[in-house]
């Protein structure tokens, strides 16, 4: 830990207690001022954005080590996920410095405030990179074994395979959107279980699953693998993910390739990337790992990490989300690094930019299954909205809003929200 | 068909009679003759390129109708592509005239025929495009009733959703490599039937699968799936493509969510795209399609392409590949507009330099199997490479070369080749 995480550090930016983003956060963002500017990276910090275009163009990052060619006036993080960690660390030493209420540089300069300050409601904000190849892998173990149970019995509930490897699949980049953008219900094959053959129409089991994913740094060349104990060199930071899924699609077409169209119809992700030098004073012990993993999955030390992530659902005739869902990240059962180590491990390379989702993201206890699927249990027990409502899937109009947070000692490392609404079938 | 087709049109460039690329054919590249060059768009005719990028300089594509910035000056086809149909045809006509040899303008300019004519051999090739996402189909129903056949018994070979949709899965872009690349041997996870647990290692089933892929040209809106019926006007063209495949990794990892860690290590392409537009006089049916798919799958006319598909096995003892395989592309069950129906049905978006394989192409008699899995049965009958050596699968230092032709009256439309070998494992 270095000064940049000290619980007492104050900007003179206002910073609301319940606000996650304060200065021991610092996440990374894509933004413009109105549509006659380019995107640019910003750095969150309460209600306001910094502008690092700007200040880099005042030369307030001269040793940050990363040449000539401009790393924030970029419509894209992309440049700044390959610089690296020396990298990161110096721009995170030198941002904490310039928000930091003891710090007079941009505190006492009307002009320079004005212009690096962006009210965050006045911004549009953008994906924070163009996501080159997206991996959705499936490491809670107990959203593993729910969904076994459901379809395949108790006993037979957890693949073979799943405690020898962090399972994934590659997804869909294209579709991969940003937080507010609205999807329209998704048209697929479905066939019930007593029918002679498939109908196509608006799928009836559209449901969210509650993620957070990873972007790579700092790419590997094609046949070098990621060893588990460098990844965390490849890993620059993170956001909440919402894989939006429909289930009856899914049923029909998965066997035997995996989710394909049940997947890519939109998958939404938050527009702040936490750093992983922000996340590190929440670093915790993940759930033991029995069988060892082979050596190329070992790590050492803590490396899982707590965030609290909440669900929250809204239907067309409530004002307010009602949250269904209560769950952690440090659930999953395989971490980050190993997830990195094992999608190289055949030499596959990764690239700046690239997001690896770690699967929806339930508890042990039932109200903190992160899927509809679960917490209503296949349809057969309801979730209750609060207002009368019920929901075995999600119905059109329904926003689906995750949030999720660090707590550290009176301030909250924060993702923010990542949200969505499923709206009616385009012909359906 | 316009008179670019004509079978007795001829270039002043010199053809060979076997030659892959007479003026009827006209494929897209991405070449650079030095190192000091920005890569950039040409045509392969005969053994030589022509650099659209200097024709395009000196003002020969005036009316191609793509305005002022550079289609051709760019390491990439993707501008191309995104162009659309009215844009590729004029674009076509107006280089097969530049190449007639019934036409002065180049064929008695000296000068211009010394810089804009380059020698293939002299060139450097690239990826045609960035590739954005990578999707796989299984589009072939003799590969997947015989590997169907293999795993599950003839009586349950084909999927109960086979014959209903072409099944697809999201593949890795970033692993997609030209055509020369060699690739090593991946290590992966695998585990015998009889074993307690998996073990870690180099794999011992490297395949190859034989396939084609094609590009796509102008994209959809998320959310506005493409009909069958407009698909054409999104298919650019296509190249021919190896799927390498880990059968081991394969086995044990694919329940439940699909080919994941078996395929990334590398898929190989040719580099020369072949357009829709060379490809329109090859047009012929394609298998009856019983049950008849659902309205959303439905096309007119004929949907599948005459092209003869070889594969060549070289070991590191010969001096030149045996032929093993002899395929079509006519044989595959799904067409290529049905597959982008398909995968955008769900409103899912697609973009230019999307690339789209078949999946394997096998035929109907044992020696059309476009994998090795197929050819030596799952080990059962090691296939003869003529010099004594015998395959079940690729050895360290095996070469596969894929070729593919349309014949025409005369003169052969070609795909060229893809070409590699596959390495010993690094450290294995």
């Amino acid at each position: 830990m270095d000064s940049t995480h000290n619980p007492r550090l104050r900007s003179f930016v206002p910073v609301a207690a319940e606000s996650h983003f304060p200065i021991q956060n610092l996440p990374y963002g894509v933004f413009r001022r109105d549509d006659q500017e380019q995107p640019r990276v910003g750095v969150a910090i309460g209600d306001m954005i910094l502008d690092l275009a700007l200040l880099e163009a005042r030369g307030f990052f001269p040793d940050a080590g990363w040449g000539e060619a401009s790393v924030f006036r970029q419509p894209s993080l992309k440049r700044l996920m390959a610089l690296g960690r020396p990298a990161w660390r110096e721009a995170r030493s030198i941002i904490s410095r310039l928000l930091s209420a003891e710090e007079a540089t941009l505190r006492d300069d009307q002009e320079l405030r004005r212009s690096a300050l962006v009210p965050m409601q006045a911004a549009e904000l953008f994906l924070p990179a163009e996501i080159g190849d997206y991996t959705d892998f499936y490491s809670s173990r107990e959203h593993a074994t729910n969904v076994g149970t459901m379809f395949r019995g108790k006993d037979n509930a957890l693949p073979p395979n799943y405690l020898w490897m962090p399972i994934g699949y590659h997804g869909r980049a294209s579709s991969v959107v940003l937080s507010g953008t609205d999807l329209y219900r998704p048209c697929g094959q479905t066939k019930s279980d007593d029918a002679a053959a498939p109908v196509f129409g608006p799928s009836r089991m559209v449901d969210f699953e509650l993620e957070m994913g990873f972007f790579v740094g700092p790419g590997n060349a094609l046949g070098r693998p990621i060893p588990a104990a460098e990844a965390p060199e490849h890993i620059f930071g993170m956001v909440l993910v919402n894989d939006w899924s429909a289930r009856d699609i899914q049923k029909w077409e998965y066997v035997p390739l995996g989710p394909f169209l049940a997947k890519n119809f939109g998958t939404s992700i938050s527009p702040w990337v936490v750093t992983a030098e922000a996340l590190e004073p929440f670093r915790c012990a993940g759930p033991a790992q029995d069988p060892p993993p082979l050596p190329y999955l070992r790590t050492t030390g803590d490396q899982a990490f707590d965030v609290h992530l909440e669900v929250g659902l809204q239907s067309a005739a409530m004002d307010r989300p009602h949250v269904i869902c209560r769950s952690n990240f440090r659930y999953l059962y395989w971490s980050m690094c190993q997830q990195l180590a094992h999608h190289t491990a055949t030499g596959c390379n990764v690239r700046p930019g690239d997001l690896m989702a770690s699967g929806t993201i339930s508890g042990p206890t039932p109200d903190s299954y992160g899927s509809l699927l679960e917490l209503a249990w296949r349809g057969e027990r309801p979730i209750q909205l609060g207002n009368g409502e019920t929901r075995k899937f999600i119905a059109d109009g329904d926003r689906v809003t995750m949030t999720g947070w660090c707590q550290g000692d009176g301030y909250r490392v924060g993702f923010g929200e990542v949200t969505g609404r499923i709206l009616p079938a385009l012909g359906g």
